[in-house]
């Protein structure tokens, strides 16, 4: 089989391809079991021996490129010199679903056979020995950021319609830096962009949040940074409320917490991902909320890994079967325009019989 | 025209598209000047009126599409729905070089014409006022982490073979997360990681650095961050020796500000990016230095946005004319596997007749 990647290691499958970060865009080639990495004199030896992957110096292959006569750009030279000096026009090459497009159809018109394969490498969603590990690492300094958010909020002072810490009025932005400065001193950074938001920005999911933290009011915080050398990512979410919230939130939060529940405890290898987030649902209908439109109105969880979303998919719609090995967030939420939103994320690691909790974090909504 | 883009906004045309961050990926499409974000639930509402860009809530695509019998992924049904309510089948559509490639073949095999663009925006290379104003911004906030590196290198103590701050024996992790944690107080983070290199390390020009800083060898400190709301970044190295240097490392150090002097002076609007990078090259050669495969073995410089690298490039090859409005890096460098690397940067704006030094920061060698 013939496999061909051209990315920078920000991107999962590169880096997975040779376990190093910080690698400008490179080609990767896996031929007969060789695993060949093209690097230039800038980034040439900064892939370990350890990886089974040989740097070639691609300076050579530059020399040839440039010689060609093709109306297209460098690096579609260099693919095409790559793939005479190995042979691999005429030949079926698999690539990421999301190889460059002008790449391909320069490579095609010239006789490539590419074919876009998702997941590239599929055995991503099992996670080995040293990735748990890695994830284990990622969540440790998460909860480390959790702690200083709870902590800041322990120690402010509710004042009106606002919240002060240390004499100042406490915002999201205060809030995610401090997050983030605790994650930095662990390697971790915040490459997506945290969720720290409150009040009404809490009814939509994905607000990033901003300004001022508003007492009685939720505070959904949703971390999820990446590791900057193992390149593994962690994902949690609690949902706090400085003061007192309203009755109806609290019942959410209840809610939202036996909807976990229900879907953890159904969780081991052999199951489908659709049935996991039913017992979510099913839940939720039960509490008395809404699954859909308003209410529990996203997926239950994804897998993480080198990306923060990738297989298995946890949606009423997913064809996924749980697999030992596999590493994924548990976080239903409840979202309502009157009152704001509640989500709760942990993440699993499935096994044979059940899974194994690697969050391992309380979930009190109230901090006095 | 029409164009269509599916990315998430750290992706910077996506981001250039709807001017706004953390947005997951969407479909984002230009036609008869509409132009259409497709955002779901979660994310809805949260592009700004100013931008000119109207969100359309996806969700009622989103059934459609589930109900399509192709065996191909839930964003390429979705894809063909926006295709065919838009009547986009059949007509040209612009997208960008790394669209991904399977959404690609799927749509084209169903009637799409699609044509893979570089640059997609050629508006890019030349800044506006708001633009020049982030990008100032960021390089504002960059300075302020090499004042903090600079304050611990003038604050530490050589004993032996290493450096100590605060009795701590000083490494480039440490160096890294004192100017990290400074950035992030600003609203900056770093997404594609600094180097902060040392001794031998320092050879490798994107070696980005770990271990021990050494005494009287070189210490190169390159960061470019991007500022989280603007999508801006800066760039910006120096090179620093804690102790005394070598007496070659300091003609090298001199060699390449003069270099820099040399390419800056030449900058113009209407002048080719390759008879700047060969003033800079020229005067490598007049102070004695190689240019190729060792010495000044890179290219000059690279056009900064919403990219780290983006239009115009320049280097030896490279065909690019400036324009005034283009913000670009001047970064010559010297690369020696017995003595180390020195490498210098200044973000600079083309004007009509010269240029603008944005960078406006010292260049000292030498901290004692």
């Amino acid at each position: 089989m013939l496999r061909l990647i051209y990315a920078n290691t920000l991107d999962s499958d590169a880096h997975y391809a040779v376990k190093t970060a910080n690698i400008s865009s490179f080609f990767y080639l896996e031929k007969n079991k060789q695993k060949l990495a093209f690097l230039d004199r800038r980034e040439f030896g900064l892939i370990p021996k350890g990886t089974g992957v040989k740097s070639i110096l691609v300076e050579k292959f530059l020399a040839s490129a440039k010689k060609l006569k093709f109306q297209t750009s460098g690096r579609n030279k260099l693919a095409y010199v790559i793939f005479k000096e190995y042979r691999l026009f005429g030949k079926k090459v698999e690539v990421p679903a999301h190889f460059p497009l002008d790449m391909a159809d320069f490579l095609r018109k010239n006789g490539a056979k590419l074919v876009p394969t998702y997941p590239f490498f599929p055995e991503r969603a099992i996670k080995s020995k040293p990735e748990i590990g890695f994830i284990k690492e990622s969540l440790k300094h998460t909860r480390g950021a959790f702690g200083i958010i709870e902590k800041i909020l322990a120690n402010s002072k509710i004042k009106g319609s606002r919240i002060y810490y240390e004499n100042k009025m406490l915002t999201s932005e205060y809030l995610k830096q401090e997050a983030e400065k605790a994650l930095i001193e662990k390697g971790m950074f915040d490459l997506l962009g945290m969720i720290i938001s409150t009040g009404e920005q809490t009814t939509t999911p994905h607000h990033d949040g901003t300004g001022p933290i508003l007492p009685h009011r939720p505070i959904v915080c949703d971390i999820f940074p990446r590791h900057r050398k193992s390149g593994y990512y962690a994902d949690m979410t609690r949902t706090y409320v400085k003061g007192k919230p309203d009755s109806k939130l609290e019942k959410m939060h209840v809610a939202v917490f036996k909807a976990q529940r229900a879907a953890t405890s159904k969780i081991r290898a052999g199951i489908s991902a659709a049935e996991v987030y039913q017992a979510a649902a099913d839940s939720i209908l039960r509490s008395g909320f809404d699954v859909g439109e308003t209410g529990f109105l996203h997926g239950l969880g994804h897998g993480v890994g080198l990306d923060i979303h990738e297989a298995p998919s946890l949606k009423a719609t997913s064809k996924d079967i749980l697999e030992a090995g596999n590493i994924i967030t548990v976080e239903p939420g409840l979202y309502y325009p009157e009152i704001g939103g509640i989500r709760i994320e942990d993440m699993v690691l499935v096994t044979k019989k059940s899974c194994q909790n690697l969050t391992n974090y309380p979930k009190k909504l109230v901090i006095p």
